[in-house]
């Protein structure tokens, strides 16, 4: 046996390359390129190339999944999950993330700059979707020489975007892992995203997304992320981790600065936000999520997931009101009525959506499992060509 | 029998009336007066002044309850539950609703003339809390020469109100009905609250609560009514009421316009609220229900409960999940466990919180079997009094 690092990765590099020099065809119509595609890897690709994880990141994400970058106080945002011995066990597989298209983390996005004008894009950016997005991660694949993953994954977003995948390039995913995530979103989930959105818009230093060498709409910004953060908490997790508490106070200030606990953990999560997130960036992937329909095109989800092979294995989490269980489930039944392999947990915690960040000891076997069951069949599948 | 009136309540006026003249002593330690307190009173006021319902209204309420104003385009904001015949039946009893001190439509608010400056108070208004404003009620009952009433109800803050009442003044209270309300505010209702308030504070044109006279945060206010509705809306409504159906539009607009019916609505409602809504009440009024705390003083809620009297009538809606069953559940227990008559009732409904605004026809039963309940009781006991 080989010495195994169980240390974890260490210091990891984001990479950058440039594709889609004649323009990808977008969702819009519209055609996009050339675009910048930053993005990780930690482990090793097998011989084969077949060892390949491919890992989708959730709204505020990055290409940073794991490891650490040099001088950071934190490491990259799924570290729980991707490392030697961990869920995604990076002495087996190659694990690869990238930054999605129109975010702000290196892929080209609304901040990046535009090569026709010299300027940031703005909203000149064109409205991308999920599987703009996933065509995009398909190209870099192609770019990696990597015909095919083993496993694609993610949690809220992410999987959304594991969901587009087996549906849009089923003969290069062997399995799917899709945590806390929906076919489709429903008018609550569009709701609270278009509040997010005006809460920018209201800012009249977002100047109709020309802000950059500003500092931008921050107060905006700031109230959109901490709606978006009440919705990843759930109202049992607020009551243990904050309760009635005060901040700083023993008794009621009767002002507006604030009494609560709970309240000065928001503002510290809006404004921490704000000097790591773009604003347009939110504005862009918040309407890739309200528009993305599995079943477009398709009569039915059902019909959708008759394309797609390799089993399926959905994580929702018992407290998550954002991505509610029943939701996933949805999922789980529609691929089982195309026929479709697909395996359903139901993780209990009071964490809400966040879930899918923190609870790693719960979801790792599950992940290990299929993991173990996709590549060891391949393997004897293998074994069983070379045989003959 | 006298003829009975079963076509409405007709025209209303809202009445006025200034009190506190030596001044109201708050919870924050400051006084405030002369209060002017707007009201309306729909039916008669018997000989023996013991038909008196005294209705507490929500968040942005005001004291036009029910019948209609010249030339309004709607009634009052409960008048499915008010007039002759209806669930408080003004053929039998006298119904009094007031604005609420920090409110914007009539009572002494932020938005009101600081008569030591001749400038509107803005953030100068004192904070004010759920116990002031009922205490407020009180000092209007003494005016109005009421010493107590048959029962006091309200939804939502109307329903803190109305727990407040049956607390601080127990011998003033002969009943308490309560709908889709909390003891206290947990910390997601706090949380929801303060990105409302952090959403008007963004504003620039808010400038501090010194808007008077211009056009104020007007996007900010918005934003913070859409998060607001939201919360007032179940999931499963709105599925059924928007789903994912397109406004004015067979396709995807791939722009930040709008696309989903739900964003038009949502939209809708925030800039309507801002014709008709002051942003400092929003802030006031929204900081007195995340400072309420029902068992403040006691040992516990409880504890709080063993100095009320009279029976309470609890009522919860299956998917109010901003007020959910479980905390209304909670009060009923606590009265029970004090010695208190608690009759607690959930109505299954899809409108959210803002089934006691709409599902009127199974309220009305519940509500009119309890108050025949108290005021045949009292008519007994009127009864055996005379016969002595």
């Amino acid at each position: 046996m080989s010495e195994k690092n169980t240390d974890g990765l260490g210091l990891v590099e984001t990479q950058s390359v440039a594709l889609c020099h004649e323009g990808l065809p977008l969702d819009s119509g519209e055609t996009l390129g050339p675009i910048t595609v930053a993005y990780e890897t930690y482990g090793t690709l097998s011989e084969k190339r077949d060892n390949v994880i491919l890992v989708c990141h959730a709204l505020s994400g990055g290409a940073h999944a794991a490891g650490w970058h040099e001088g950071a106080r934190k490491p990259g945002w799924w570290d729980c999950m991707i490392g030697p011995g961990k869920g995604f066990d990076t002495n087996k597989y190659f694990v690869l993330c990238s930054n999605n298209l129109g975010g702000c983390y290196g892929t080209t996005g609304p901040s990046s700059i535009n090569p026709a004008t010299g300027k940031p894009y703005g909203l000149s950016f064109p409205v991308v979707t999920i599987p703009d997005m996933v065509n995009l991660q398909a190209r870099l694949l192609d770019c990696l020489e990597i015909p095919s993953v083993l496993t694609v994954t993610g949690g809220s977003m992410g999987g959304m975007m594991a969901l587009q995948w087996g549906v849009a390039y089923p003969e290069r995913v062997r399995s799917t892992i899709v945590i806390a995530a929906s076919h489709e979103h429903s008018p609550q989930q569009i709701a609270f995203n278009e509040v997010a959105r005006r809460a920018i818009m209201a800012d009249p230093t977002w100047n109709h997304g020309d802000y950059y060498g500003t500092e931008g709409p921050r107060l905006g910004l700031a109230v959109a992320r901490m709606v978006g953060h009440i919705t990843y908490l759930s109202d049992s997790g607020m009551q243990r981790k904050f309760g009635r508490r005060l901040q700083d106070r023993e008794r009621y200030g009767y002002d507006f600065s604030q009494d609560f606990e709970v309240e000065s953990y928001l503002r510290h999560q809006g404004q921490s936000f704000v000097e790591r997130f773009d604003a347009n960036s939110l504005l862009y992937l918040s309407k890739a999520l309200d528009y993305f329909d599995l079943a477009q095109g398709f009569e039915s989800l059902t019909e959708a997931f008759e394309r797609a092979r390799g089993p399926y294995l959905l994580i929702a989490f018992s407290s998550d009101w954002l991505y509610a269980p029943e939701q996933v489930k949805t999922i789980a039944k529609a691929i089982r009525r195309a026929g479709g392999d697909a395996t359903y947990y139901e993780i209990s915690s009071d964490y809400g959506h966040d879930a899918f960040l923190l609870d790693y000891d719960r979801q790792a076997p599950l992940i290990r499992s299929l993991l173990a069951r996709v590549y060891e069949a391949d393997e004897g599948k293998h074994a069983a060509a070379n045989a003959q």
